[in-house]
């Protein structure tokens, strides 16, 4: 007789990430790609998105609350990866594990970027009111300017699935106009869905304009944290995957997930109750 | 020496109204309009819209959860101002208090419009998906032909103010454009902020085409059910007024309350937590 034992024991990292609903999926995707032996719990609050018309002290109470939910799960480090709650969550820790957010290294990334230290944000309402990326980028270069712009209709853009398409091509002309007359040259996309509107964003601002994705700013930084030793890899019994968690699971989101992290593959989906 | 005592004591009765957000002010305006001596109490369920994206079973318990709020609140009858819970919710009671939704009135109102028997419904996802509206025509009417289409952008571009906006002409166009391949001669404004949109809406339509706005349907509804001794109105001490209850009480959803209401009064606002 055979007996086959299989003893799991990595050393894994977990990392837990959130946003209101899908947006955070661009992030994901990112640093799923990057990493691809790492185990990855995302967490969508789609039974409470968007957030970004929700007041600051509802936003940082749910936040919170997430926070300490992924904390349970017993992950290595956590991700805020929408940027109006990163915008109300300046903490770089929680419950002593490390904390990242969208806006740090998307305004270090345009800090570094930009030749004019002229720098454009488009966000929703609740990122731009609170000057989260104005605030980040001065404190990196206080000489910058910076001229920010809320987008309220590109997330519902985005989830209609109209990417590449005259009306939002016509809408992102609207949006991003007011910033071409402050002769930006750099553009961050302060929303984790924009990313999803890529080509008509770069098609109103021309070619000259460089634009920021956040996702691939976190990506770089979280390599860092792993290089210095600061995330510390718990031993695991279970190999790299991705596990989509949400708080209203429909299937319009699975759909959605589905079609944001081609090609990679999704473990699996699991409700969860708030 | 000269005493004044005031004894307020009418009967009056106290109307509940609620919806996931801002756009059933639009039903309220018709209904304080209508009924100018009467008390409004307006739940808006800011903190968790929009509902239209949700679960069917999120919207019925979120639901469920407002019509018990607003009950312990004594009010002599409850109004689902919200097509996307009006369609989750086909009870006509509610601890022993008469219930009224906007689905039954713009389907009854509609069918009654309707020459040619083919009619078109223009609603979110989740009002689209649940048949609401074509379930309650056939069951007046069952030879009508009813075309529906789900119009995400709407609610947003009427948050935006784009009112009256080239865009805003272009994507109801857009949607509609597929309605009127199917010779419909009456067509259902099925979400509460689509009469903000109106203009946009009758342009892409054109002018043989009826529009059938809930909110006055549900006025003559209501009409009939006062008439009728339906409603009760219990013994107060307290005048006609509007007051608006919000789960995350906004400036920015006050100044919509304020914009849409004009030129009535609110008399109060006041934050809930559920």
């Amino acid at each position: 007789m055979f007996f086959r034992v299989l003893v799991y024991n990595f050393d894994m990292a977990t990392i837990g990430v959130f946003d209101s609903g899908v947006g955070g999926l661009t992030v994901l995707k990112e640093l799923a790609t990057h990493f691809p032996t790492e185990k990855f719990i995302y967490l969508g609050d789609t039974a409470r998105l968007p957030y970004g018309t929700k007041s600051p002290e509802t936003i940082r109470a749910y936040s919170e609350q997430i926070l300490n939910f992924l904390t349970s799960r017993k992950v290595d480090a956590l991700v805020i990866a929408c940027n109006t709650a990163s915008s109300q969550v300046p903490e770089g820790e929680w419950q002593g594990l490390p904390v990242f957010n969208v806006i740090q290294p998307g305004a270090a990334l345009a800090a570094q970027t930009s030749q004019s230290g002229r720098i454009g944000v488009l966000g929703t309402r609740a990122t731009v009111a609170s000057e989260a990326y104005t605030k980040a980028i001065h404190q990196i270069q206080p000489a910058t300017q910076v001229f920010s712009q809320a987008c309220p209709l590109f997330v519902p853009l985005a989830e209609e699935g109209w990417l590449e398409d005259p009306i939002t091509n016509l809408i992102a002309y609207r949006y991003i106009h007011p910033l071409l007359a402050q002769e930006i040259d750099t553009l961050i996309l302060g929303c984790t869905h924009y990313p999803l509107l890529k080509t008509a964003i770069q098609k109103a601002c021309g070619s000259q304009i460089q634009l920021v994705d956040s996702g691939k700013a976190l990506a770089l930084q979280l390599q860092a944290a792993f290089d210095s030793g600061k995330i510390q890899p718990a031993p695991s019994e279970e190999p790299g995957e991705i596990h989509i968690l949400a708080t209203d699971l429909s299937a319009h989101m699975q759909n959605l997930a589905n079609q944001i992290l081609s090609p990679l593959n999704i473990h699996a989906f699991e409700f969860v109750h708030l």
